[in-house]
């Protein structure tokens, strides 16, 4: 078993797609862990805003509400957009059909940015977690940053169904425990008449230092709108799902906002009852809200360790996410031409392995530039989400008016409707955006705010390079039949050897006009007499049986190379006799000793490798190269068929 | 300018190499650091030896005489020998024109591993000196250990020439200061009658704690003998002399032997008047043989500093001696097909690049294994040399020998004296190679003796490897002229557009069987309407005009890559094809866009490349890969020319 098999699994034939397909269960792990993440930074993130209210400030807590109700005009959105484009309903197909172009590739901009500082930002926070438990771990941050990513990689490039099972386990258990919390939370608040005793105090709230104003409520609206983040991801990976994908996809989404509903509610209930606030996290001490509530409801018994290990877990696997909808986006921006092509091809176990890759090692140089701790990068991501949020609300905005203007009168009341809750939507996420932005600007906002153009003008290049390569090679003639002179062919020769038999016997086949070349590059004693051995068997062993068989005989041409570079010589010589017969093709024959193992490849001087790839590269469309294999070993072509086929599992 | 250019130098023209010789003058910093450098180790390593007796081993110097006469001998007999062997008067060639190839790979292993430990052991004595004088430099050993290897490395592919040049300052200051300081000693001596008073009084001498024995005299004897190593360099380096070459050559070894027996003799005179000893060089406040005298002799002033200084340089730079030796070496058994060929290309700047790198990465990982102090090394290393001498004498006894039965008789005494100074030196240099292993063994010398039985496997494996390789390729039968049948021609296409027409034209004209593969890789609706798409264009624009012309059209045939590797279904069909027609030729066209500038590589999936590679491994002797370039700029012969020729500087 070869190491790539016992890494990746083995190769996946195409017509396994199908059982590779998710279903909602395990679409909630795949796409859902950024948007069940962000309940631990939603509340506490208003909360911080909130902090200087003092005691107003958990009061204010109801600030959650709008937030919900956006949550809620969000899921009716994108449960709309899902039946609308049910094969990949992303902000960028959504705004393309209905926005144009640059709409859509400015939500892929958003999003694609949004993705990579993702990964960066939750592996961070988790480990960042971790640490502040294990301070003993402190001085591996990096590496266990690193490692992390890595499995994460590791594993998505073994497959999207394997990821979502190896992480099924640590959502559930995040999901589970933490509805336990909040309904014995509601039940003990309820058997206290809304006043419970907590069984370990939360940290006492600070006094007031600022008064309510609606710039402050405002800003912990934006911030407690970092809860939705990640709720777009099962719109962009649509094709994921198994057969039914609608209603799979509904169902995903359905169990993703439920559960976030519900947690987010829940959390913020139970800090209203138990009087809890954000701490400040570079305190000695720091205790974050959703820890300071499991303390109080449960006290630090083992239920809270497991718990508080699930969300840890969530938080670095929130990641996840994006290694589920950043390769599958980056697809479909490759297929229409604005990302290279590598990045739509299908590697080995049905995923888009360049685009994982291409995340990874972003994502792993932003973690080793920030040494581990990207925390920074935070206010840069919420712009993305928001961004995309708005434009694909608006772009359903137009969906919804140009059904309107086509669909039958019957439908027209329900359209409406479904036009409202978008236009509502647009409205309250570019709200939201503008208050981001507004109230980050400074912190770092402004470097996405810099980044999404210049990624933009990128895209806007790699596309305009491959209209170009379509334009001329469409240029098309009729099919050219004329039957044109045979080639003039060059026979690239060291010695005379079985290698150049074979080349120059095969020349003759093609061609009455065919040249020899020896190319020396050394001078000296020796190669003198090795030219001189060399003209002596080509006249006897080349030159008079072809004379005798009535053919124009082969000529041996003797070239020296002043700088060892073989191809020069040779492209000069081409030059010549483009020059001397215009039109003519030049076929340029090099024997090569094929190396059919690895350690073959030490031993030689792959002459003929770097000949071959010199005259494509600057022999001009007249020049055809005729690579001709020699081996030691015959392969057997059976032996390739067999070794490229993927080791059979029993199943 | 390109960065290749600034670090590396114009490339060299082949027509330059003579100007690129070395004269004595260079010659000595180019070859004699090795051996200038033992005058540091060799007395210090004999009085360290002696150190337990005490007084009297100060006065057991006298046994530097026998070594110094052994060193006498042995320049006789190289200066005989590169009279012999001009063009490379090595060991290797020594022993294998006189003592067969065995001996001769003996040598030349016993040589390559005294090399690589010498660059190694040298960097690493040279550092170690040098952070003792200056402890802070001392965490950071291993970086300028690194830091040195890299300018060694990158100066010698420069050239030789250029190295020498600038290992010349060090190498002529460290020689002018050492003789100053001898003179001042031997005249201080002179005037105080035999007894001079030290400036700064060297540490006082232990007591006897071991009475003289045979035994210990022959290891002080055997440890002094270290003094030597180096001076077989020259032999080796031949090939880098100006003509007259072996009037330089000789100039090059008499001005080094000459040299290094002025310091020796020198040392031990001083050593013997001044009292001085070996000083534990794990005690603290350790101080070397030569920095004790010269600061008996002179004091601590300007001169002591710029003496050690340049002892310093010399250490680290007598690494260069293998940088000149090691390459030169391998190259000699790449032409003999005992190391891969590549180690006899000659680079940009007409050195054996190749071995020059591989000298440096190997001396690298041992550096970075032993964290830059590689001491322990050290014992490993004087096996080697004093093997090479061994054999090499024993050669040349057997050239006196054969000389001795062909030549005139008037030659006879004279190759009579010949044969007897290079037979003594056999004795004397096998009998300190004995001491050396019998002293030296558990120390370490036994993993010399264990790796060169490994290194003669190997070289003799690379051998088998070539001789089976030739044999095949001069399996010559007469050229084959019969004007076989003309291929069958198979055309990779992906689509109709420019790049299959060219591929299509050229097929057409080749032979009247021509089949276009259509490769597909991945199912689902696009794929289909593609495929139909494909076909009726083929129909059109192909089989229509083919028929028109009277020609047997071309067919189209679609193929299933099952696993997205292309290579797996052509070569299937290949196979077929050979069954139904075996001895047919088949040609695959595979068309390939090219890409003319870097970022283009990024933007394409390369997919006629490894369509080619993967054909022409497995393809077996029957295929032929054509490759039809298409660009999307066309190339000018011209520009490849001029890229390729170097910058010519108006000397």
């Amino acid at each position: 078993m070869r190491l790539t098999d016992l890494l990746l699994g083995r190769s996946l034939a195409n017509r396994e797609l199908r059982q590779r397909k998710l279903g909602a269960l395990e679409g909630v792990p795949a796409m859902g862990l950024d948007g069940l993440a962000s309940s631990a930074y939603g509340p506490e993130a208003a909360l911080t805003i909130l902090a200087p209210l003092g005691v107003l400030g958990t009061r204010s807590i109801w600030i959650m509400g709008p937030v919900l109700m956006l949550l809620a005009i969000l899921y009716v959105s994108y449960f709309q957009t899902l039946r609308a484009y049910p094969t990949s309903g992303g902000a960028y197909t959504v705004a393309k059909e209905n926005l144009g172009r640059e709409a859509s590739l400015l939500a892929a901009t958003a999003l694609m940015i949004d993705y990579v500082l993702n990964v960066a930002v939750a592996i961070s926070a988790g480990v960042g977690a971790l640490t502040s438990a294990l301070p003993s771990l402190g001085s591996h941050t990096l590496t266990i940053c690193l490692v992390i990513l890595g499995a994460l990689t590791l594993v998505n490039l073994r497959g999207t169904r394997e990821a979502s099972r190896l992480w099924a386990v640590p959502t559930y258990v995040f999901v589970a425990s933490f509805f336990a919390l909040i309904a014995l939370g509601i039940v003990k608040s309820l058997a206290s008449g809304g006043a419970p005793r907590p069984v370990i105090a939360p940290p006492s709230l600070p006094r007031a230092t600022e008064a309510v104003s609606a710039w402050l409520l405002l800003r912990a609206f934006a911030s407690g709108c970092t809860a939705m983040t990640g709720i777009e991801a099962v719109s962009n990976s649509m094709d994921a799902f198994r057969d039914p994908v609608v209603k799979e996809g509904r169902r995903t989404l359905t169990a993703i906002v439920l559960i976030l509903g519900i947690l987010l509610a829940g959390i913020a209930l139970l800090v209203f009852t138990y009087r809890i606030g954000a701490v400040n996290q570079a305190a000695p001490g720091y205790q974050s809200v959703l820890s300071q509530l499991a303390s109080a409801v449960a006290g630090r018994g083992a239920f809270y360790y497991v718990a508080m290990a699930s969300l840890l877990a969530v938080l670095c696997l929130s990641a996840n996410t994006s290694f589920t909808g950043f390769p599958r986006l980056c697809r479909i921006l490759a297929q229409d031409g604005f990302l290279p092509a590598p990045f739509a091809a299908v590697g080995r176990r049905l995923v888009y392995s360049v685009g994982i890759g291409y995340l990874a090692v972003t994502a792993g140089l932003l973690l080793a530039a920030f040494g581990g701790i990207t925390d920074r990068l935070i206010p840069l991501f919420a712009i993305g989400a928001f961004l995309t949020f708005t434009l694909s609300q608006a772009g359903m905005v137009g969906h919804w008016l140009r059904e309107l203007g086509q669909g039958a009168r019957r439908d027209r009341a329900r359209h409406r409707a479904q036009l409202a809750v978008n236009a509502a939507g647009t409205v309250a996420t570019g709200t939201a955006l503008a208050i981001i932005i507004a109230a980050k600007f400074l912190e770092g906002a402004w470097i996405t705010l810099l980044a999404i153009p210049l990624v933009l003008a990128l895209l806007h290049a790699i596309r305009r390079y491959y209209d170009e390569l379509a334009r001329q090679l469409g240029c098309l003639g009729p099919l050219d039949l004329r039957g044109a002179e045979p080639p003039i062919v060059l026979v690239a020769m060291e010695s005379w050897s079985q290698l150049t038999e074979r080349a120059v016997s095969f020349a003759v086949s093609l061609s009455p006009d065919v040249f020899a070349v020896h190319l020396t590059s050394l001078r000296g004693p020796d190669v003198e007499e090795r030219k001189h051995d060399l003209l002596a068997s080509w006249q006897r062993q080349v030159e008079r049986p072809a004379k005798e068989a009535g053919l124009v005989p082969p000529r041996l041409v003797v070239l020296d190379a002043p700088h060892r570079k073989l191809h020069v010589p040779l492209l000069e010589l081409m030059g010549r006799i483009e020059k001397r017969h215009p039109g003519r093709t030049i076929a340029v024959l090099v024997p090569e000793i094929m190396k059919q193992r690895w350690w073959e490849n030490l031993l030689h001087t792959h002459r003929a490798r770097r000949l071959r790839s010199a005259l494509l590269h600057y022999g001009g469309s007249r020049t055809l190269v005729v690579s001709i294999p020699w081996y030691l070993e015959e392969p057997r072509i059976e032996d390739a068929v067999e070794s490229a086929r993927p080791t059979r599992r029993r199943a």
